[in-house]
């Protein structure tokens, strides 16, 4: 990176996050939507006056760690413990029925094939890239609309960390029938995951009790909020590095164990004004910063759009579904099932890891990233209107 | 960097930088001592337990940024416009002082020679470094005292910007002298200096027009500070990029042109939020983050404290003695020499030129570094009992 352009690319994404968000708003669609587009415009696909950096990235990351810090401190717990089994189920519907429907499109374009088979392998493994919601715009959506804490929205935000976690579990069961060298035994991920939330619990615990201590003697002084944002770091980096979760989800813990604090709203306005100022922009533009659209067939055209409308509509059909067995009404099912649609960077790392198994060719990247950015686009402005 | 390292290390800077700057005041030391010695403590030179990185050094850049455009935020321009003549005075006696004195004190270790030789070059050269006042420390010290808009506060910060210009200007006069073909024409710079403050003013005066018309429409929204700080990252870039002018200058020149805004608090808060958050604790751990004590000869240990010294106390007399002259009771014209004797990353590249020209040996970086150290720890004490 020469000198100091990384403030240049700065002030443009800033500044054009803010102007596309405050023209989006104009035409009643969400801010994220707008700061997204935002990205587009200024990245590759577009203009090209902004690159993707090593910096960049890492300013995202904390970005969307913010953000879910935030929602964890938004937790309502007794809502949470009450809408744990549904969102458990909620969020096994919503993995397996991208899976099937995910196979079943790759074998309609590419042929049929018997279970065990390389051609079934590969259909199984694009369903897997469907199966993992990223609910991070979902959160900012909600957000916005001031549902982030209904039990629609707890229902979601929990339902999709689960998601997450089955997501791991279910990567590592593929490749590993797949029989890729690189992959993690199934048994050390089945260790690894309840041991990541017991110990979570367990240190949760005095963590919460010793900050409660610190906030009742030091109320309103900075280092509540810095200190919950350590804390929030830290477990960010041990999930991803020693659990194998994603370290959104072990954020979004460290919120939830925070969420009783009663300093909670002064922590998270904080957190909220340092990720509005700065990170989230940065987030969310990256993600049509990330966008160039590659060269493509029109049999890979084709396929990547009934890919996108597939991972679009297993969802609603998944978790929407599930929704409405489990009790909710039609409106609210409707909203489970559009707020699980959103995928993010884990599609895209389970790509990547497709890609080294060799059970994927790099032309589906276009598919999984335009999955992504129709995704982004397209939930909020559904959230939005289903709100109305 | 492995996967999410950065996480770890911001939680490991966050946390030293909130308990040592937590136990230092307890102590009566300001804030920024406590967090500089917190880089001090988790960095190569005790623990090592967070090393130097690209991310973080930009995070610290950002930081110091952030900074410099909350004190140009924070300015009088009654105040800056009268202190205008007498802060000029101030920066040159405390360009000339140190100039000389760091000559004599090189060749009085290694021999006097006759002007124009190579010896007297280096002892110039030597000079040159010891000339260019860091403002951050003290301005984070003043405004940790409340005493950052004060007549004297106002005087410090203008004298330093007029200091770093003024180094400027020397170190292209040294290099041009010395030969060096990498040195820049002193036309060139003594054209883009006066470019660079003039086309600030001009397109300055259009920015606050449009801004206040923003901020008319708009009060009190998100879009208000965003947009500040956008032009704050626009104006460090183009001053650094195309001037040769420290991007912290032009932070703080766009501080200065918002000024009059009428949300300007509720700009300076975002911005002291984000900044004091993550990015200032980043830049005052990132001081003591960089100190490694190289081996040293009993003679270099000599120097490197008598260098040390000379630094501080030639500003002292330099900038204070000036004051004094100019009519600063003698309280005020302390605090004004002491608050000019920080040294910062100037006197690093500085450094580092001299090192590209053959003028410098490596073994001059640890006093360097040391005459860093040692003045940004020791300005916020002194102000601090000064002020007391």
């Amino acid at each position: 990176m020469d000198g100091v352009h990384y403030l240049l690319d700065l002030a443009i994404i800033l500044f054009a996050a803010k102007l596309f968000s405050t023209i989006g708003k104009k035409f009643g669609v969400p801010e994220v939507v707008g700061e997204i587009i935002a990205g587009l415009v200024i990245g590759s696909a577009v203009l090209g006056v902004v690159k993707e950096s090593d910096f960049l990235s890492i300013m995202a990351e904390l970005g969307v760690i913010m953000l879910m810090f935030e929602a964890g401190l938004g937790t309502n717990l007794q809502e949470l413990k009450s809408s744990g089994v549904k969102a458990t189920l909620i969020a096994c519907a919503g993995v397996i029925i991208p899976l099937i429907l995910g196979t079943i499109l790759f074998m309609s374009f590419y042929g049929f094939d018997s279970f065990g088979s390389e051609r079934f392998m590969k259909g199984i493994f694009l369903g897997t890239i469907m199966s993992a919601t990223s609910v991070s715009i979902t959160v900012a959506a909600l957000k916005e609309l001031g549902k982030l804490s209904s039990t629609v929205g707890t229902t979601i935000v929990s339902a999709a960390i689960i998601d997450d976690v089955l997501g791991i579990i279910l990567l590592t069961v593929v490749t590993g029938l797949s029989g890729g060298s690189q992959s993690e035994s199934v048994s050390s991920v089945l260790l690894k995951v309840p041991a990541f939330f017991a110990g979570a619990i367990v240190t949760g615990f005095l963590v919460y009790r010793a900050m409660s201590w610190l906030d009742g003697a030091y109320s309103h002084h900075r280092r509540i909020p810095i200190i919950s944002l350590c804390y929030c770091f830290l477990l960010a980096y041990l999930s991803e590095t020693y659990f194998g979760i994603a370290d959104i989800t072990g954020a979004y813990v460290a919120g939830v164990i925070l969420c009783n604090l009663s300093d909670r709203d002064y922590v998270a306005r904080r957190v909220d004004i340092s990720s509005y100022m700065i990170f989230a922009p940065i987030f969310f533009a990256g993600i049509g910063l990330k966008t160039s659209f590659g060269a493509m067939d029109s049999r890979l055209l084709m396929f990547s759009v009934c890919f996108v409308i597939v991972a679009l509509v297993s969802k609603v059909i998944g978790c929407g579904g599930c929704a409405r067995l489990l009790g909710f009404d039609s409106g609210d099912s409707l909203k489970v099932g559009a707020g699980m649609m959103t995928r993010g960077e884990v599609a895209l790392i389970t790509a990547q890891k497709g890609l080294a198994l060799g059970l994927l060719t790099a032309d589906y990247f276009t598919a999984v990233i335009l999955m992504i950015l129709v995704s982004s686009v397209v939930t909020p402005v559904i959230l939005k209107k289903l709100y109305q």
